[in-house]
């Protein structure tokens, strides 16, 4: 059974969601593969994957806040701060959401919902290269 | 290497787990394969997949308590309540559980513990009828 | 396409991170598969999976600071406490974690970042045997 496997550098501009619904639906239509499985892993442990409402952005302002007030910047109860306040609540966000997801592929389409869009969830403050690799398994 | 691909319904009563355990099984056994790969997929932002104890009530009741204090509907920080107060709180609970699944299938069985139950997570209040997409691949 | 498949136990000392990404580093490369996906499966719900920095130990000891705090043992709002106070907050940290992950493989090697460690995350006080499943599709 044939597959594709790709990385894809997203350059994220701080903390926030960053969609790569795009890259992702053009990984699947250059792999000629029509059916099957793609599977989305991100190769960090302060940046994460989420599918989110990609309609209203007040969804992805909410959430932001919704997380910020969870896992606290700069909270004394961390140790690990040597990249500074953002540091340890980055990988308790990633801890909260994915690092890898798994999407069916039918027709040559990803099967996502119609409100359905593929994110980076960027953690720390500071923008970074980030790299999520794609892997098709189909035929 | 053969595939199926199927979508189920559920049509939810409102807040809280519906399972579909026995759908996800009976898919296994009409596709006639045997070992491989089940992907369970949730099209939407406002409901999603999670796997918890299949045997003592309680434990949905004090899950739904959990979610319930953490994620407060009707909470004045959140902008996004176009289609009510417990619009936005089901978007995060989407995000702090699974929109996928991925459970290895052996000698034609899923292999859940003992213990564990596949479930539609409602997170609004009303009763929506929820897609959820289930891919096998395997021989 | 080949399919390995493979049952690790791992003996955890109470309740934190158990890294067992050598396990499936040794399971992979048992297989002879070179190329395909690895998906990782715990067939409990009071313990998970989670992918995390292997590098500083203070970020295990701040995790496990957060989600103590997050859902408390003993909380009187828990129904669910037939097993100790920590029966029902180890279900809610599961449900908050993973149950499964997938993880391409490329040239007979994980595609894990440089900073990612494979955990299982005990969220019992008491030391259990845990049960995960390895499945790797591929060739």
């Amino acid at each position: 059974m044939p597959q594709a496997l790709a990385s894809i550098h997203i350059a994220t501009r701080g903390r926030g969601l960053h969609e790569f619904s795009q890259q992702a639906r053009d990984f699947v239509a250059a792999s000629g593969l029509h059916q099957g499985l793609l599977t989305v892993f991100c190769r960090h442990t302060s940046a994460s994957l989420i599918i989110q409402e990609n309609a209203d952005p007040s969804v992805q302002r909410d959430l932001e806040r919704f997380f910020a007030k969870l896992v606290q910047d700069g909270d004394p109860a961390f140790e690990h701060d040597l990249e500074g306040p953002d540091d340890m609540p980055a990988h308790i966000r990633a801890a909260l959401t994915q690092t890898s997801l798994g999407i069916p592929v039918s027709d040559g389409r990803l099967l996502l919902g119609t409100w359905q869009g593929l994110y980076l969830y960027e953690h720390r403050h500071r923008g970074h290269s980030r790299e999520v690799v794609l892997h098709l398994l189909g035929d």
